[in-house]
This record gives C-alpha cells, sequence and structure tokens, in this order.
C-alpha cells in the first residue's frame, strides 16, 4: 500500500456500526473514515453528521480510489453477499461476527475472499481486550505451562429482545460464539468434541421461542485441554466475563471490572460497585485494539490476527453444541463439518 | 443425654485421625476426648501420648459408658463393619468419607444405623468451611434468587501416591465426592443427570493405574439448575477450592487464601503468597466447625447437618460419571441407583 | 443562555491544553469546540488540525458571539490576565488550576470574576473521578458517619524535568495542591491547621533545586478530622491514587487500578499488572465528566462544582506546608490567608 | 542447654496470660508447660484446670529445675519487679510489652537483665504476623529498594473500659507502641523525630480520662524515611491492622483479613465479610511464630529477635509523641532520652 493512512467506510449504521465508525474517525491512528453506508439513509445521515463525513451507496464506496478498507457492520444475513462484493472490487474487508449462521454460505464467502485475495478480518474482539490477551500470553510464556483445563464465563446483563433471539441462530451460534473463539485463541488448539447442556432459568419466553438462556458446554481440544464455558442471558449485577487457564506451571485468569473502585466497610461487612454494564463499556478498548491491529496487518500486508477460518470454527462447534443438547452426548466435531 | 460433655473415642490414628482427635482433645468445646483406637497399637501409642489420653481397643471403647460417640476414621474398606458395631452398642457415629466404595455395603450401614436409631454423621467437612457456608447462607437468605449455575473448582496441590489412587476408587470417588456433596449443599437439590469428561495431563502413571487426574463433570439437578465441577490432582499453586452460585439475583462465591495477606508492586507489577497449601491448613477451621455441630446435634437429639443419606448420595454420583466417561453420553441418575 | 450548545474554545495546545480540547470535541455532549488559541501559533495550528477546527487569537475568541467559554489552560503565569480577560468579556470561564501561584494575583483574579458576574470553575479534576467520587458520595449518605481520619496517598509514576520543578512552585503547590482540595471535598470541611514534613528522596537534583520529591503533610480540619497526605515524585508501579475516608460506621476507600484485570498463580505465588501509568489514563473519565458538569452548571445557570474559592483554598494551604517545613512546627491556616 | 524441651511458666493468668498459656501447651513444638502462677490463685486455678498443668508460687516456679523461662504476663505495674527476680533467678524471660511505662524503671530492668545475662524477649508479636513479616522480608529483599515513606494504620474495634485507659499510659503507649516498633521493625532504623495530633472523636469520656482516642504520629528515622501511624480506638468493621513500606523499586502493603472470602455481587454491587474481629483472631498465628522464635534462641542461645532495646524504644517515641501534641511541634527523640 502506497499511503500511509488506511482509508475505511463502514458499512451499516446500527448500534455495533455505529461504534466501529467512532473508533475508526477519532480513535485509530492510521485510519481516516472516509464515510458511512446504511440501507436505512435516515440512520447512515445521522451518523454521517454526527462524525462530520459524507454518507454513501455501498457502490459508491467499492469504486472509490480513496477507500482501502470496508468494514461489514450490517445485519448477518446480508455479510456475505457484502463480503463478495467487498472481495471482488479488491479492498479489504473487517467482517463483523459471525460471518454467517449457515456454514454453506460462510464457505462460500471464504472462497471468494480467498480468489481475491483480499485481506480478511473477523470481529472477534474479545482476543484484543487487555485482560484476556494477557492470559494468553501468559500461556505463550510459559507461565501457565502444558494446559489441562480452560473455564469460560460469559454472562449478559439482561437477554435482548426476543426479537432478536428469533432470528440470531440460537444462544450457541449468538453468545457462546465468542467463548468458542476465546477457547481457541488461548489454548492455540482446535476443538474435537463439543458437549452441552442447556435449560431456560431467565424467561419462559426465551424457551418458547425455541431458544435456552443458560447453557454449559464443554469442549475437548485436539491437545487434550479440557474447556467448559457458561453462559447466561442475565447478571443481574452486570457483564460477567472472565477466562481462566489452568495448566501444570499454574493459572492464568482475567477478572471483571467494577464501574468504580471505590468500597466502604462497616459493621456489616464490604460493599463494592457493581460490574460495568455491558460490551460497549468493557470492550470499548478492544475494539480501539482491534482496529489498530486491523489497519497494521492490511498496511503491513502481515497474517490477520483473526482469520476467515477462525470466523468459520466457531459456527461449527455451535452447531455441534446444538447437536449434543438434542443428543444427550458429546459431539465429535468431524461429525458437524 | 444426661451429661453436658460429650465423650469421644477415635478410631484410627492415620493422618484424618490425628488431626480429629487434635481437635476434640482441644478445640471442641463440649467434648472430651477418652481415647484412641488403632489395629497398629504403635500409631495409636504416638498419638494417645501427644495428647494424654489412653490407647484402647474397639471392644474396650464400645464397651465403656463413658463412651458416647466414637469417629470411624480408620481405612475405607473397614468403615462398614466399624459403623455396624457401634451401631449395635448405641453409641453415636461420626464417621471419615467415603462410607464405602461399595454401594450395597453403604446401604447395609445405613439399615444397621436406622435400626439402632443411633445419630451418625458423615465427614463432609467442606460444609463447615465458614467461606462455603456463607455461599450457601447466601442462597438461603434469597441474595442469589433462583439458582441457575454452580460452578466448583478443586484442585489438590499434588497428586498422592500411587499406591492410594490404586485403592482410592478414583477420582471420581476420591477428589470429585466431596464437589457432589458441595453441589447438592448449596443448592439443596438432588442431582438428576451427570456428564463427565476425563483426561491424564498430570501424570501418565495415574492414567496407567486407571485412574484420571483432570476431570470436568456436569450434573443437572431435579430443579433444573447445571453444576459443572472441574478437579485437578495437581495445581502447583497451592489448594484450588472455589465455589460459585449464580442466580437470577446475583452471584456468591467463595474464594481461595494466601498464605499471607502481603502484596509488593514493582515496576514489573504486582506479586502475592501462593495459596494455603492443602486441606490441612484451609480447613481446619472446618473441622472445628464440624465437630462443634456434631457434638451440638448429639446433645441435643438434633437432626444430624449430613446425614447418611447425604453420605450416600455422592457415591452414586461418583458412579454416573465414571459410566458417563465410559459411554461419552449424559447419565441419568436413576440409571445407576 | 438561549442555545443549548456550549461553544468553547481552548486557550493553550499543550499537553493539558489538548487533552481539554479532544474532550470538548469529541466527548462532552452539549458542547461544541470553536476553537484553539496559543501564543505559539505552530503548535495550535498542529491541534486545530488533528480536531478540524480552527486556530485564532485570543482576541478573536474574546469577539465571538459563538464563543460562550474560555478553557484557560496556558503556563500558570499567565492564567489571572487572561481570566481577567475573559471575565470583562463577560464569557465562561474554565481554569487549569492552579490558578496562580502568588496568592494576590489570585484575589485579583476572583474580584475580577465577581465583578464581571461569570461563571468560573476551577480544574481539579479528581473531584469527578468516579471512584473518589464515590468515597465522597458514601461520606454524604452516611455510610462513613463521623469523620475521623482522612488517609491520600497520591504518588507521580516519575518526576517531572527540572526545568519545570524550578518553575512548579514546589511539590506543595504542584502536587499536593490537588489532595488539599481532595481533603476539603470528602470531608467538606475547611483545614485550619497544617503540618509537614519534606524530604528529598528519589533524586538529590531536586533537593539542589530547592524543592522536595517526598513529603507528608497533617491536617486539621475545622469539624476536628486529622487528614495525612504522603506525596512522591516517583512510584516505579504506576500513578498511585489512593483516597481512604475513615469514620464512625465505617471506612470508604478508592483503590488504583491496574493496567489490565488478568493474574497468574505458579508455584511461587501471584502476579498481577502494574497501575495505569499517569493522569492521561488514570483520570481520562475524570477529565470527561468534568467537563459535563462545567457544561451542565454553564447552561442552566447553576452554582460550579469547582468554586473559585475551592481553587484559592488549596494553596494557602501549600504555603502553610512551607512555612511548617521551615519551622518545623504546626501551621494555622490563619497565620497564612 | 542440655535439653530439647523447653520448660515455661506463665505469669499471669489473664485474657493475655491464658493465651501464652495455651499456645505454649497446645502449640509450640519444643517448649512444655510446666505451670501457671497468678496473685489471684482462683484464676490460675481455672487455667490450670484448662490446661492439665499446676499452679503455682512465683517462688516455687523461680526455685524448680525443670523451669527453663517464665512469661512475665502479668499486670504492666509489677513487670519490672518480676523481670529482676527472674533474672535474679537465671531463667530466660518473655516479657509482655510494655516492659513498664517508666522509663527509669525499664532501664532498670535492662540492667538487671544484662547483669545476670539471660536471655529476654519482649513481646511485640506483630513482627511475627505472616504478612507483616513478608513486609519485612520485601524490604530486606531489596524488592522495596531505598525505603522512602511507611503508612501504619492501627485501629481497634471498639475502645477499652475507661478503667483500663485511666492506668493504660495513653493510647500512645498503649496503642501506638506496637506501632512505633513495627515502624522500626519494616525499616530498620531508629526513629530521630516525632510528630502527633490527637483528638477525641470516638467517645468524649476517653476524653474526660485525660486520654485521646484518634491520633496520627509522624516520624522521621535516622535514614531520612518518613513514617505516619494513625490509629482509632474504635473501628467498628472490625480490627484494622495494615503496613505499607514504599520506596525506590516499589511498594510492600499488608492487608486486612475478612472473616470470610465468600463475596456476593447483586444488582447493587458486592458485599463481603467484615475484618476478623481483634487480635486474638488477627494475631493468632504471630503469638505462635513469636514463642516458636522465643525457644529457639533460648534453645540455640542465638540473639533474641526482639530485644530488651526494642522494648524501649517505643516507650521513649511515646513520650516524644505526648510531647508534641502538648507543644504542636516535632520533638528530637534527643529531647526524651
Amino acid at each position: 500500500m502506497s499511503h500511509r493512512t488506511l482509508g475505511v467506510v463502514i458499512l451499516g449504521s446500527g448500534r455495533i456500526g455505529s461504534l466501529h465508525a467512532e473508533i475508526v474517525a477519532h480513535e485509530t491512528p492510521g485510519a481516516e473514515l472516509i464515510g458511512v453506508i446504511d440501507s436505512s439513509p435516515a440512520a447512515a445521515q445521522i451518523l454521517s453528521q454526527r462524525l462530520s463525513v459524507p454518507s454513501m451507496t455501498f457502490e459508491e464506496a467499492l469504486g472509490r480510489a480513496d477507500v482501502d478498507a470496508i468494514a461489514v457492520c450490517s445485519s448477518t444475513d446480508s455479510h456475505v453477499e457484502s463480503i463478495i462484493r467487498v472481495a471482488q472490487a479488491g479492498k479489504a474487508i473487517f467482517c463483523e461476527k459471525p460471518i454467517s449462521l449457515n456454514l454453506a454460505q460462510v464457505d462460500e464467502a471464504l472462497v471468494a475472499v480467498n480468489k481475491s485475495g483480499v485481506a480478511m478480518m473477523v470481529g472477534f474482539n474479545r482476543r484484543f481486550d487487555p485482560s484476556h490477551r494477557a492470559v494468553r500470553e501468559a500461556v505463550v510464556a510459559g507461565d501457565v505451562g502444558d494446559v489441562h483445563i480452560v473455564r469460560i464465563t460469559s454472562r449478559d446483563p439482561a437477554p435482548p429482545p426476543l426479537e432478536y433471539i428469533k432470528v440470531s441462530g440460537g444462544i450457541f451460534l449468538d453468545m457462546t460464539v465468542h467463548d468458542f473463539d476465546m477457547a481457541r485463541f488461548v489454548t492455540g488448539s482446535e476443538v474435537v468434541e463439543v458437549f452441552a447442556q442447556a435449560a431456560t432459568r431467565v424467561d419462559p419466553a426465551i424457551g418458547d421461542a425455541g431458544d435456552h438462556d443458560t447453557v454449559v458446554v464443554n469442549l475437548r481440544h485436539a491437545d487434550g485441554v479440557l474447556s467448559v464455558i457458561d453462559n447466561s442471558r442475565q447478571a443481574v449485577y452486570g457483564y460477567d466475563q472472565r477466562v481462566e487457564v489452568f495448566g501444570s506451571r499454574g493459572v492464568a485468569s482475567s477478572q471483571n471490572w467494577p464501574l468504580h473502585s471505590a468500597v466502604t466497610m462497616g459493621a456489616q461487612g464490604g460493599t463494592s460497585a457493581p460490574l460495568q454494564n455491558f460490551f460497549l463499556e468493557r470492550y470499548r478498548r478492544s475494539y480501539q485494539l482491534e482496529w489498530r491491529s486491523f489497519v497494521d496487518a492490511v498496511i503491513d500486508g502481515s497474517v490477520m490476527p483473526v482469520t476467515g477460518a477462525d470466523g468459520r470454527a466457531p459456527l461449527v462447534l455451535g452447531m455441534a453444541a446444538r447437536m449434543s443438547v438434542q443428543t444427550g452426548r458429546a459431539i465429535a466435531v468431524s461429525e458437524v463439518v
């Protein structure tokens, strides 16, 4: 790339698209926000005004020479088509997770990307969270030794709207997908077997909608590590995000952040603040670092820190988890792929 | 009971018997250590001298009027016979866990106890640990709301000798048995389904001996709660004992204790002490409180805080866990009993 | 004020001026950055380009109708003159601390502000830090009861350049001034007596320059509270900022934040991250909230959360501390004022 | 010493004497409790029965060949006479702090001890607390570098009876004396200057009795370190005992222990247990280790870990603190001695 600043356009101006646009505009050295695209021109208009950048059509963005990368942050069902068009236009791709809920379509997208040779990164932002990353770094540095057990807790503060749950692909593809990625990330090892238990504990309406709100998922990795994930749609004390890697030389774990650091002690004991509420607070830093990694990798032409294959693998594990719940047995990943 | 002080004799003068003898002798108001019994007179001699109490035979203890209770702390395979004899002698029984590794024998012992009408408590000491107990109390007080997920981590500092592993009944009956009890204790709900994953990660010789050293066990309770337990035979940083109960109104959890509370901070970050090494340090307080509960319950004639049924249930779950490892599927507890 | 958005110009484009400009431009709802001023046009130019706002002269800013407030972030010795001119122009004033190192000049500025009737807030940003603020709120809520003792620790990661130290007014006016403000803030009580101990422990060159790098300062408040402050110019583990308020019903304290939340445990014990390095990280949130408070107070015409008197008081305490070091005795504040 | 077990007699059967007797009897390898002495035979009787050792007179103890050491745990005003008699009898001395409230008498005792050549240790038990000791060890190991600032917080859960306060020598000699010792212990440096602030915040009756209940004391050490101590007679959340040593390479600090480790998190935030209530809980381990050190040093004939001079120095500092409160200025220790 001949220039030093990466021109970026954001496709999608919903909650996550707006976040990415803001981070590219103000918090990403080496990137310039060229414009925003939305199928809903009104939403794009608001965002474009707030960030003082033009709103444009997808076609326009694909055709502009100063656009080096397009971030696909639109609704999941339109991801694959968008990826294919951006790839054909020869621009780098940042794609929000999941690539698609349909494995065949994921593969179609990956083929198009490979064929065009463009760089693509999938937005598993938690890999860039400084605390989870420090856990991974402790593993890489050998501080944990051989890994034996991974524990991941991931609980949302409150369930999403039922309408969203109905199109989300279910809790395994919507929530656990992040934890599948985390298990692969911190161990550096693929998963070969999945067992899952699921329950409806938070809201019967979620069960009526065909989904679960409380799940525990066990993974066996290719190198023998056992991982266990627990998810809930509702932790009333805030966004609970913890990763623990245990092994022959020790244990590394990431903790939650309270809203503030003050504590009080009285005759009845101590009190402290609830946790940061949700991902916009807890993971803002991870989004910043995610963008810096993407920009650096595109400019340097180096390997993407989260590849298309990294985007595909958690989808497979989510499908295995669903199958495990249906059958009551551990599912070999090879049964799914 | 007409007198206020409970006369206690300890059967077995190994590590755990010696501990109980010391606690009864010096740290249990309302109890008096009358003597110690051991099939190995030499070992009993040392203990009797250290605590200034007589060493005696089992027969002698059974026949003495000032002996109100006998603590069965001998080797597991002799528990049932001892229990039956103590029950027939009409004395209260404190029995170290497990009652037996054989379910039929457990039932034989429970029948004898019921028939004689003596009080019996099984030594699941962790229920009396002030931190785990505070977790249970938070559940009872409603601070957790409806329970959704329980997480229990239990890791020993180092594996026992291989000779012990060969006769221990395996990790599920030797280690996990405590965690099965904890899951029942903190939830107050029976377990109906068990799934287990097992691996040999610490020492291949353990696998060669037919056991595992690293396991993850999932439980589904009658009331729908999902519990997940992870065990390792070797945590190099000390004895790792944590319980977490998550529910509709919050989460309660017990943490580990470091060897001391000092921390240092330097340019490279903070350092702190390793954890307390093993159960003699971590759970000493629980043994004291366990004895106080036993003495109070015998004197008051109230319900034992850990019953014979509480001693039986974890054995069944351990058998289900073994079956799950063999079959790769979730086992209904009803398949075992 | 007839409009809803506050037009702000930043005077001074050094480190702190740039920070305020950025926060006004991107992170302060209700405010608009109209431009930046600097005596050094080159520095202002860089900042103006980065934030896409015009660089302008002081005169220009004073004359523009769309400028509602000017933030005085230039060098300390020019503060008073700038304040007077902004006051005369009838615009609201945000003034970085300290107003001046000269008490007579501070009073001159306060007179001018009072006379003109404009709003002025002094930039004691730490009052807006969520953790310190939660400590104050615990006091106000009565959780601490009657306050007995306040402990404030404030240690910089590394000394500033010697050139800065020579013009800073010394450690009491440069560093401790924040802690004097904090002691007044968390107690809500004026200080009546000051005792100080000072030493040169970090770098002899600081002593040679006539300053100290390590000080302990004791305060007695009008309501009888005892406060104790300790400062160091160099904490190699990061920016150490803690406040503790102890009283009849309990204690409230704010803790430091590590760079990340990950911890590891091995056979040698635990390790954790160093603290956030300095005020740009630790207090960024406080600057955001400071600006929101300023904007709200100007728009609402309500009392400023940090007044000119709040800017003056710590200067007096710093002078008393210097006098205490010279005389070896406690100094009544009435001796200074 | 020709035998391996140290014969110990405890003089005084009040709260602290009973504690020492129990620890010697059951928790001190290498020591044997020979008997207990009390001017009140009834109290000694109870203790002697509880521990199954004889109650005896002081004369009897002094004359017995199997008594190697006498622990002086009687009321403070009788310490010196007892010390002198034990020294003349050629037995080792363990003396509870303070040796005396009268400096001349302290010196008289030290002269007698030196003349007789017996070993004497003064009971500053906090030096043996594993957490405070780890702070000292971090200093010795160089982890803190050159020490710059020491902070010591020491707050009792509740004031003692007024009768005790009237004879205690005042808060500086009764409470702060421990902290003076701690400041000398962790730094390894003598104190040369003392400044103190005192207030009555907890209970006016304490002030009416001529004492204070809330004090802050500043020390300057011979090597330039600044220490600051804060004390309160009443911390409703439990016994607050913290030491922090800050220096050129970092900071080491000891933290408090809660009653249990369980924490809960709900929508309103976290809750945790109050602190351990008082010294019997917090410092039990320190008393055990204190006795082991004493026994080892007597048997080995090595230097006592807390010498008579260590017992004298804090008394001098307490006197200087009183003088500072009276004069409002820093007192050179040389003014007192």
